[in-house]
């Protein structure tokens, strides 16, 4: 969402041992907060393992889970690797708009618009280029190289923009979701659905 | 979203004639607002056809589109008819949340959580029973009676909600995503992805 | 209003139990939410007793008060029951505009513009009309039938919407205004005045 | 409301020759603007005559009509002239909380709560008294004193908070809300009401 | 801001009290609220004491810290006093748009716009007249009177709008930025940088 | 901000060639919306030239202005380069908070609260450390380094974050503030000022 609410103080760091539970996080006493607050040493830098991923990518995204002074501030970010064809698979961000630029490689990226029309953009990136995926979307970036490796840095409008793999939530949620549903929502055999659930659905949002 | 901007004027009625496209809609001349613009002869007591849905099921959804006055005031309505065993697939509203009561029938309806959870909330709703789906999370409805019809009355907190079957904009796309990316994704072969692009995805939204 | 602050995570189901109170409330700790926290069994579809009331009405809202599920969510809905001749009196919602259709029987509508205008704009509407009344205005529903009852379907842009039924606040406020300010603003005289606040002046709203 | 959209440039100067309509108001071209955009000459000191008011009141409001850089920014302002045992009567405003400090004179204020409580809370104020009115609900300010006049500046939390004056929204719209309507809402007899709308309901606001 | 979190109940009064810190305020008990909640005696009527402050003026600002009510409404008032040719010198509010009106003298008031332009608006104003100063940017009022005492009346669209004033922020912080960081931004030598960060950098608000 | 009012549409990308002038930008038509609409070659891998720079940086901004898909989703993107011992001086950002990671060389980074504390927190980032800056606050990022570049990525929650370079608008305004202002604000003598005012100003956003 564009539209976390406004801070109504400096800075309300988000307190994670608070008993209290509130939209967003309680903030800790402005006496205690610390320049550490604000910071977090995230080696985005770093290049991530895809190798154990079955998507082959890796999202390590830093949002006020991680680095508390981001509560009330409406903004996190993200680095994304992906492994030779690895894809950063269909999802959607239920409170985030997402821009993105591309470190090293190239990325095949796409979104596509609500019903009826459900029109797909798609784009190939190179190195520098940026790119908008609009809030509540499905989108998916996807390496098109067969040996080498694809960087991303990406920001999201939400403190807590949060994930959801469509295939994961579709056919990996738990429980199930009756298979007479999704088949016929998807129209396959329900064997082919009770195939689909037995399967391994992984999250690589780290 | 339960954030559509909010109104700086009693009521800004959409325009739907002005050439001018702005966030939502420009509005009419005071002048020239009716009490027809706060109003629709929309028929939700109605039954709807849903023999003609492959799902079984047709939303007529009254949104600003629809009932221009509308426009700045974060809400609308739907009523949802759905055939014996029909349902309204996995789908998300990217700017919504959404509340529904059963006027006919019975509903067996589910959310699913984002990552990496992707916790299945489902429940058995009859007659008169109110159920919240919370925004931009995949829901759907299924009428479980194999010769009873359903009815429901939902709202949506924007007046443009949006709406996004999942298994449309993912199969059934145009043009269609790349069957290599959907195929990781969905972890089946090319040619599962190439038949389910090949099927006709009818959006059940009227 | 069409403007409940965002949600910062998928749901933030209102603990009420929580000693701690904020704008809104409080969430419970997510590994105690429950399917039953996003359902109600509130017999929407269940006559209500219009008989004890004095302006022949019942309103039955489904608020974040009996729904906790709604907590940062910006929606609540509502049955209205209206005896023969029975009406919603005129009131406003602080916090929402209200969309409304008519389930059984006819209402006359009618809604009245901000000073200086204070333009009446009305309508009659019959089974499976839709209306709007804009946020913050006064408005009311009257059910022009003798021997008919009528029952409608409203929902509301927030989770807690707020009702100010202008008469009851006006004459019935407790403790009751000073006359000599209400004789004045309503151009009558003070025993008038005395007479009104000496009534019983009923809640209509569940 | 304390949520009016907020601005996405340094400025947007309400365009009033702009045939386009939207929420809020067109922008004038930046090249365009002047320093007295930002600037009325209100005469916010002087006295206003009250003496044609039956209410004995006078609300000067430098709202974005008259104060066109307000456009998108959130806030007006207002004085407020009381005649010895003036009043600026029941009114809500749909769109803003107002905070007020008694320039001269003294002030009874009060506000109402909701249903179902519609406690009414009340207080004099002396000068340089401060005191909020919460949004949405309904509110007054009496000058008590039988000789000498009182003196408000008011501030509103909307570029165009509206105010809806309780008695000539209910009494005095164009056309009349029908009598049978207001008879039972009022508990009075219809000709009282027919009275009632038979005189003349003046706007106090400038 | 114009965009202070929207209320979700008639009130939510700062419960100072409270252990627990949020975005704002928690809430009072309703039962526990007295109008005295929403009302201040600020003593804005009376003249404030400029001698002391080496820019010549007093800021006496009623912000929810001072008036508990305001929580959650998206308000507050100041009243600001100016020695003869005293200023309240250049300034943001991060969190509010201002609005003010001359009670007393003349004011010689600015502010400049974003980068590139940093284009500076100024203004003389008189007794009644109102300026608006927009949301974050740079602004300064000054009492071009060599020998008379002005005041204003002010009001900003948020609860704490806080003020961060420049010369303080930059020149007077705790612990003091590094002066090769100043000395390079201002373009002036580091022992400059010293001199100033040596110098007493008074807060003129109360 | 936090708060760039959310989008009402799935997206509304800026139309540049519209006469008419909003909050934000007019849409384009939808059937003429490409997917180039949502990307830019922004070439954010390239070192930008900072030689030219007298504080030693260069900030590549994509805001909406450039990158037209922005339009209602709340978000930006920057390249920032810092020569040896460069800095992006001191400013704030009159609408955004900034979370920005290192991805080459080092920065010293700060930001200072608003009155009275003026605290200065303030933190060493190497490569992969994320730092954020919370809305509205002064501050800036400085390189260390005598001898190396720094290049950081930054993101921040607004389409128009704005930019306010202190130095620039304070002494480098068009056309200038009262030399007497400005000297009684940072307590220095008047041609101080002037010669300040006297100096070349430069904008290091691109």
């Amino acid at each position: 969402m564009a539209s976390d609410p406004s801070p109504l103080q400096d800075f309300c760091v988000a307190d994670k041992d608070s008993p209290v539970r509130v939209n967003g996080f309680p903030c800790k006493d402005v006496k205690d907060v610390k320049v550490d607050d604000f910071f977090l040493a995230a080696n985005l830098d770093k290049p991530m393992d895809t190798t154990k991923s079955k998507v082959g990518s890796n999202v390590t995204l830093v949002n006020v889970m991680k680095l508390a002074g981001l509560n009330t501030l409406g903004i996190s970010m993200a680095r994304i690797d992906y492994a030779p064809n690895g894809q950063n698979p269909p999802h959607t961000h239920p409170r985030a708009t997402e821009i993105l630029t591309v470190l090293e490689g190239s990325l095949y990226v796409g979104f596509v618009t609500s019903n009826p029309d459900n029109k797909f953009f798609s784009k190939m990136l190179n190195k520098g280029d940026v790119f908008v995926f609009p809030q509540g979307l499905i989108h998916f970036q996807f390496n098109p190289s067969h040996d080498k490796p694809a960087v991303a840095i990406a920001a999201l409008s939400s403190q807590n923009p949060g994930a959801i793999t469509i295939a994961n939530a579709v056919f990996g949620s738990k429980p199930p979701i009756a298979d007479e549903v999704l088949a016929k929502a998807f129209q396959v055999d329900k064997n082919v659905v009770d195939w689909l659930q037995a399967q391994f659905w992984e999250n690589n949002h780290n």
